[in-house]
């Protein structure tokens, strides 16, 4: 990855090469109306704004964003694609594969980055990221099945001529018991997860990229995530959910090779796939407000008895451990006799969804927290962004749902508000863009 | 600060005491059904998960969260008021402040805690903190006009009897040019701040405090923010807003004593005011929603003209360089020949806000950026959540957002959609409760 490129200065570089901010100066104001005395007040060329190694690669046979070690901050956007052009179509993809790899390598989206040469047009990057690391930046791109055109859009049939591309296990979700969905926050053509250690490279991320589609396809809904906790935490805590439950473990590790390609990598030749998505995946998400209020009334037993497992240390609940199993004796007995499935209270969700009460199946989890103010009636509108990765959602995802939407004793604690289903591309190598074995192959 | 209190473990020690969690082996689900054999995943005791130097002293003579170094991340919310009756009133305000103490010291709600001994009663604390550091939590108290019964309220006239003690600069503010206020993320009864390095902890603070306020106060709107980026950034590096300019510089340093008493705290006895709000201050928000799609059609040379400053390094425009002033050769004649403020572009956002164009007046800015999803047309919602401090509302803020939003270049692009303004009263000391002076004195 080089430091400087035509057109534009690395993000992180800048103020190695561009010297001493004065913003502090103009801002203290000096008596008498002076301002802007070029004193030092950036670090230049601080080892933290050079440091490279932050950034994950975004080329490979895989997307970045899936496999990957869970960033702390989450801004997910899904497209309507607004063109019936193909040609459009290409060229947004070609151009948004282009820029995510700039920024994902921590560069201002190009060719003019964010401070041309020439000031008289507007910048490339809108430079609110100028000067931040990559910040393991990842971009997930996926498709929809409205891009196949299906749901009654107004664009009529076929619209790209793709039909016949479309993977079976690219579904219109079925409605699940407890679904209250708001189509403005359902759906879209397209979709982008951006993921990063800073929230600002997240936001960067996205909003270059709907400005890129400005007049090829517009933002359908955005959302924020947090979760991961800061690096302030210590490095290994598993994060606990707005439930105040521990809720960070994937059932597929991004470090678990044989896992991922049983449960999350297409093989588009043993599943009967178009080759298009072959070392892809597909992407469920569902933005699952949680009522925090209610949940909060409950005591802490009828808690750990809908989840499952102790609040303190995640533990599962030990039939034989009455009261507190998180102490001394409780460990003990755990030590001596791991619990079984079948031995927790059996409409709890742990029971419901272990890949052991489930014919082994997986998912790979990867969801956000997220508080979007309040919902008007004085409460908290909380919850979490629910996104996982899985090989077929017609196998994995949607019969896992039906079971825990009917009798989930969690589910009277859960509103889902959002949902979507999109087809993820596998990765691309330099040169190329976005699903371009969809449209070109 | 102790480790273990009565009736609750302390939130940081947690891990150390109640040894390794297993959270990790449950969802890994071994074959056979096996889970939750007692593996160590937690670093019990790690050095991070027990550090209590990022906690910041909640006591003393004025409140933290205002002169505090600023934190990543923030979640305020406004509440409120939903009972007449003025014990309840205290009891809330009592209850806020000895949880607030606690919180702000990496502890959890008492007296129960996150996990109460017996377990058939709701949690004291919601429990997503647990295992958190303190993470440099702020939570800044102040209290609107609407608590001296003004607006209109059902409540009707004088609910508490405090109408004598409404300080003459808690005004209702005025109307600006521009402006699109929401009724419902503006005002409030009662404010609270809530200023952290992680997400969780200010939004675990603010969920736990609108709990405590069941059937006494209601969470009228919260608004989350970031803006000052992560620790992977360089240390000293002026954040920059959504509009990509460096904005986080202060008119007033919060480790600037002498401007601290000039500009931000009041003098009861200089300024007129009642005695509860002596050693405190007033607390300005707005929620300005920034058309960062209108902006990024700018070109360069506009955004600077529009701004004041250079996009790259911030420095003020010098009207003898035209171009880049922000090569070696701008940077060397900024030096000689420092710009004064009647030099820059007359609208430009910076001469008009700059203190040398307001009769020396400072306000002590602490505002955060703000993504909240998309608005229904394609575009994110986003902006910044300003904060300012002041010592007095009608001669600081109010006349300089009343010259903006008449004639900063910058007001095409911005809309204000929230509003408000409380008195924030000054730190309590150990046994106190926010207010107290107010309600007792």
């Amino acid at each position: 990855m080089s430091d400087v490129r035509p057109g534009g200065l690395s993000r992180r570089r800048f103020f190695g090469l561009a010297g001493a901010g004065t913003a502090g100066v103009i801002a203290a104001g000096a008596a008498g109306g002076v301002i802007g005395r070029a004193t030092a007040e950036e670090p230049a060329g601080s080892p933290g704004a050079l440091a490279a190694d932050d950034a994950v690669p975004f080329h490979g046979p895989h997307q970045a964003g899936i496999a990957t070690a869970v960033q702390d901050r989450m801004h997910t956007a899904a497209f309507d694609v607004t063109t019936t052009d193909r040609a459009a179509l290409v060229r947004l993809l070609r151009r948004w594969t282009e820029a995510a790899a700039l920024m994902t390598a921590g560069e201002p989206v190009g060719p003019g980055g964010a401070l041309p040469a020439v000031g008289e047009a507007p910048p490339d990057d809108t430079g609110e990221a100028l000067g931040l690391p990559a910040a393991r930046l990842t971009l997930t791109f996926g498709v929809g099945p409205g891009l196949f055109t299906e749901g009654g859009r107004a664009e009529g049939a076929d619209r790209f001529g793709l039909a016949a591309r479309r993977p079976a296990a690219l579904v219109e979700l079925p409605g699940f018991a407890g679904d209250r969905l708001d189509p403005a926050r359902s759906g879209g053509d397209l979709v982008v997860q951006a993921c990063a250690d800073d929230p600002q490279v997240a936001v960067h991320a996205i909003r270059n990229l709907a400005r890129i589609a400005f007049g090829t396809a517009t933002v359908r809904w955005s959302q924020l995530g947090f979760g991961r906790t800061s690096s302030t935490t210590p490095a290994q805590a598993t994060p606990r959910n707005l439930f105040g439950f521990k809720d960070g473990t994937n059932n597929v590790g991004g470090d678990d090779e044989a896992a991922l390609r049983e449960h999350v990598w297409v093989d588009a030749a043993a599943d009967g796939a178009p080759a298009w998505v072959d070392g892809g995946t597909y992407l469920v998400a569902r933005r699952i407000a949680m009522r925090v209020e209610t949940w909060d009334r409950a005591s802490l037993a009828d808690q750990e008895r809908i989840t499952g497992r102790t609040k303190g240390t995640g533990a599962p609940l030990h039939p034989a451990v009455r009261g507190r199993p998180d102490d001394a004796a409780g460990r003990a007995l755990l030590e001596r006799e791991p619990v079984r499935v079948r031995e927790l209270p059996p409409d709890s969700h742990v029971a419901l969804a272990h890949p052991d009460a489930n014919a082994g199946r997986k998912i790979l989890r990867r969801g956000y927290s997220f508080v979007d103010g309040s919902d008007g009636l004085g409460r908290l509108d909380a919850g979490l962004f629910f996104v996982a990765f899985c090989r077929d959602p017609r196998t994995q995802y949607v019969p896992l749902q039906a079971k825990l939407s009917r009798t989930d004793a969690m589910a009277e604690y859960l509103v889902h508000t959002g949902s979507g289903l999109w087809a993820v591309p596998p990765g691309v190598r330099a040169g190329e863009y976005w699903a371009q074995a969809l449209l070109e192959g």
